[in-house]
């Protein structure tokens, strides 16, 4: 049995867009006022970015290019990585460089590590509830604009998988795309017909009864939506292996065990991703070599 | 006595880059397969913007501008305003035009509408708690990174006020600042000499000796960190009218009325924008008129 | 049994960047020279657009959207529709408006029209030479950078079914990732564990042993990548409808059929899109009407 | 006489976007699924670009671009230049880095190569067909859109020249524009008065008596368009130097030998652009250090 | 003879971007806190472009752009067009439209009227002083970063022609090309043996001797470079018309009528894009109907 | 009493965007074909920026970026800073490097240097004539379209202050603004009502008697607009300190000492940003060096 590889960095070249846009935001037209008028251009400091708070940090390359496209001199040295589990009181990384450029970049780094580090954090508390079943948790769409990509990345830091990172990469249909198509076979059979071989179909069933349709036209993936436990026990059975099932509707860190036990292949949650608050991290310069 | 004007829209120049790009983050490469497989090109359908939860709404023009960047056939009527409250199972908007439209487009539009109305709506909730005392709800800049601007917005309409949009549109002098320049006049001082007229200065405060430091060059605004209510009541006293001054430190809807009681102008909260939770906010189709 | 919707056109929101960024990158600082000095700004006419050959038309909105962002007075009245075949002398629309604006979009209008109908030309010829058999023509990556999602949608057009459409929807495991693994299965395994639940793997097998040890851990789908067409029909045989299985190597209009009479799935053909030429369709003036 | 110097390469700056810009059209939002998963980040490996086929390389710039903007430790080492002749199974170039990076960027990177390649080579058969004649070899607005410039390039790379660039570096006056304007010498005389100094123009002529009206008016070019051979060389009897004489319509490396043998200054061609199939280049890892 | 057309308008396609650009410019993150906080949403007025100087009116249409993107309900009935001389006093255009649009477009809108018609309003001063003689005034390439296009747009409606657009447009042999070359013949030869047909060469020279050398060997235009009155009208007369002369070299109003009296071709200005004073246009609102 | 800080740079971050887009406007789609035709690759120069005229220079490190984004291997070695006087004759900076980097990147470097020297000459020259009063020179919004940041830090540069920045870091508010609110008092009080406490309210009087409203419902500054010296120095009186004072109306190099002497805070002038003519610098290639 193959072990797999640790979590995959993002490339550069897919959030460096991301952090110049947020620096560029925060940056307006006149720059950091306070920090210009402050700072003398030549001091070195050193800081630290330190855990308030336990969870799992997500974001660091984000945080290193932040600081880094303000002023390359700005070297970091991680003492954790994305996906790791901190302390309060956990220092994560140092920083050293012109105090210009941390004092500039600071609340961009961080505004992006703090979101993330929440995603995952709310990943890895609800992968811990369900420790020992074989589900795995799962995002949806519900991402924040322009987020979506890193925000996936936060999830699977904290031990999640990812659902669909968009329209465009599996069919899923919902019970609106039903009520068009006006039966369940019908919507599964259009899918089919229509999208390319390496396209998987999952669909949103609210019934058992919806389920067996599902099921005998063939389909990859069933979510069962808003059902009972004893409902996707029953779900779970009916399938037997023939499709992937997902578990779906507000499911919280103390429903998800009962639910992981019904035997259902994933949980998915929207709130990881839209509602999950930001972990609390901040930057403590260290003082002492301050003029 | 003057009123003041309704909550001014953002002009569309400024939210359509946004929404375009978060409706193309969602169509990827391939557009959205389900619905261009299931629903028939000539399909109108109407469906409903419904309330799950309590709250108060925010967003509708990026909800409106989502659906009709993908087509302009479609008509919204809106029964809510941004700033109006709403109760679970309030209709806020109904939304009639080509179901593929809707179908393509309806997540990027709740994906903006329950973030900002979750904004607006915690915003609110605090706004609430202090009725009656004049301080002034305020957001920082612990936003999302991209959506400053919507985010503050959203605030507003929570019935807040924004603090700085950037680095560059007032000076705020924190307590590094303060360590680099050596001491809070110092700080205050350089940054008079920097910046133009129409800047005003704030400066961060964890003691009553640094307030009296501040006040005594004269600052216009400070920043009361994590002090406790009877401190604040002190540099509240202290301050005399001469400094705006703003509490500060994880303030929450439980401790808000106490601070707000002791005088302050301002009561400053990060986490209306990097932590309140998503409002719960669905379509739902008409389903009666489907084929 | 359901009818499959026809081909549906991808959202101006998708593809009017294309046609912005083509026309600008022609018009270049000065514009039109030509026409500017030339035609007066007031005069109207109307235009044919005419096939030179025979084929399928693809791109009829991207010719649409290119003379209106010029001057959206102009009207395209359209005789034919993507997908549809046309023979040489047949008209395909007939364009209405300012002169300037359809002497500046012409070249613009016509190298959209002209790839993307040379395309679905292509691939139309292929689908015809395999009528009968089950096989599918697919698409690969091998597509003109920045114009993947057209030339796949023009593979659409022509009848053809897509492949991947990038590097993250699908995983496709070549022999260098094998090589790198250590095995096809670990490979398989790696991926499996790595990605989320409705992401398809497929693997290229060279031999029919790699194609025994993909099946025995379990793939969704296999290339066979430039077997003989008695290997292929041994594959087709082994699989045994345990994964999809897809031909490929350099397949061309003359070997197509034999292939498709393997019984594989389908036949992947890189030339539909990075080497088929363009369709020859010209654009003539109703010189009648003129001064 | 001066000796030209060696073909130019285009400024990093203008061939950078189109590279970027690639490379996230095929990342997409999940980046390189399958090389995450199977590649171990540490993997340093070493492969060649291989020619498969006999043509004229063109684009290695681009190919360096897309390894480095990846990772930028990969390391290039060109055995061929752009605008050399290559046979099937040369070497073209070696590649050493992270196998991550050589595995993401490969088809990018091949995808641009082997597009360039295949129109420089196409350039360069037209350009031996015609040794030993005067005539020059030149590429029109055909181009895919918005690679103008790197297929202009690629056409150098072949031994051609570029015509115009884009509707706003010279005067062509086609048979529309003279339509509208009533006479060859109204569409010259209105150019002349409207254009800068620095602006050539051309017109093109269908019959020798346009031609005549062209010179008695006198301008820069004039494009004879769909004339037989013998009316070429009767055209340029006529022209006698006044302008310089471009064959044009249809031309084919079969066709080329005579008109160039008319004396023509140049003949140019759309298909070199618009239709050169891609010159089949691969990528093959050197497996021996493989784990 | 045929007579000119008219001043030919940019197309929207390629002003849009720059207003859009301009107007965000100004806008920042908060939007018109001014406008926002005062004027009713709903309050519609009339105001007025008049001209505070005498002058040539330029840039009509990014005006209205500027308006019309911030409200499309925004009106304007010109009373001027782009190249028309105006007098103090005189009305412009009459804007109708909301208040609110009309005071949040007006700096932008007034920042690119201003600045274009500075620029017309300059050339058309020189082009009256050498009226008579057939010498044109033509501008160069030291135009304001980013607005090349739209200030020599201004130059045309200010009666001049236009000298090259960019570096790619035409040939421009400089003193430091010729050092490097060696001699005015080499880098002559150089570059005829480099670019296409439709590429003219221009050489600067500072003396006859270097004229009489680029003459020989043959060239489109020579620029004739700080020399006297005298050195330029020998100049003209050893040209004789074998090339286009370009007088160039600190050239003002006072110098420019007997440099064009040597007979010279074109007089070229670098400070009419440069170094051009802003006209005075103000927008006057016509307050009898304000609330 | 503390010493300000010299000038602050602009992040690069800031300035980069503006310097890539100015040199591929000037690149086109064919690049410098001068150079390409003439330079060698491999040629080394040095050339120097040398001052045709005293003044103050700005935006050397927007000449920096120029060189080195087209070839990173370009030094420069600046002799004078940004902010300091020059005078005619001086050596600001010596650049070494490629040729054809020096030659294709010289324009675009001098656009950028040449105006924000001019600017920071202007506002040096208005600084020097007020020196010994208190008044401090401000710019305002009339700057060109897209540079607004690097006009106002060029007016920054010679010794002048920054008025606002954009529609949104401060309320400015004019008589229209005043006609719409129906009196001074109203528009103050419904700008104070609106805007954030870190956001400067200011108003245009044209009277003392509108000087008298505002003062006395309180506001952060007062703008009087085209008043006399002697109703200045009469509305200096009146102000007493409880706003401060800016003089406008233009004000120019003779009018502006006695304007200072009526004891204002701040003049403003629009002429500093919109028609401040270019300083002359050029760049020398020391060509003993040349082949």
């Amino acid at each position: 049995m193959t072990t797999p590889l640790p979590l995959a960095p993002m490339p550069t070249i897919m959030i460096e867009p991301l952090v110049r846009a947020a620096l560029l935001e925060d940056l307006g037209r006149a720059g950091d006022l306070t920090t210009s008028a402050i700072a003398p251009v030549d001091l070195m400091v050193t800081a630290s970015l330190v855990a308030r708070q336990s969870g799992v940090v997500a974001g660091l390359d984000l945080v290193e290019l932040a600081f880094r496209l303000i002023d390359e001199r700005v070297k970091i040295d991680r003492q954790r990585q994305d996906g790791e589990a901190i302390a309060a009181g956990d220092t994560i990384a140092e920083i050293r460089g012109p105090a210009r450029a941390i004092l500039t970049a600071e609340r961009t780094a961080l505004n992006f590590l703090c979101r993330l580090s929440g995603i995952a954090s709310a990943t890895a508390a609800i992968v811990a509830a369900v420790a020992g079943e074989k589900a795995r948790i799962v995002c949806i769409r519900k991402t924040t604009p322009g987020l979506r990509a890193i925000e996936k990345y936060a999830v699977r830091a904290g031990g999640g998988a990812n659902g669909r990172f968009g329209l465009d990469d599996a069919v899923f249909i919902k019970d609106n795309h039903i009520a068009i198509a006006g039966s369940v076979a019908t919507a599964i059979e259009r899918a089919r017909s229509y999208v390319g071989h390496l396209v998987k179909i999952e669909v949103e069933v609210d019934t058992l009864k919806q389920l067996e349709e599902a099921l005998a036209v063939g389909v990859d993936a069933v979510l069962l939506d808003n059902m009972t436990v004893e409902q996707m026990r029953r779900a779970v059975e009916m399938t037997a292996g023939r499709a992937i099932t997902e578990a779906s509707g507000r499911i919280t860190l103390a429903t998800a065990p009962a639910i992981a036990a019904t035997g259902v292949d994933l949980i998915s949650i929207g709130w990881l991703t839209h509602s999950a608050p930001a972990l609390d991290i901040g930057l403590d310069f260290q003082t002492g070599e301050l003029p």
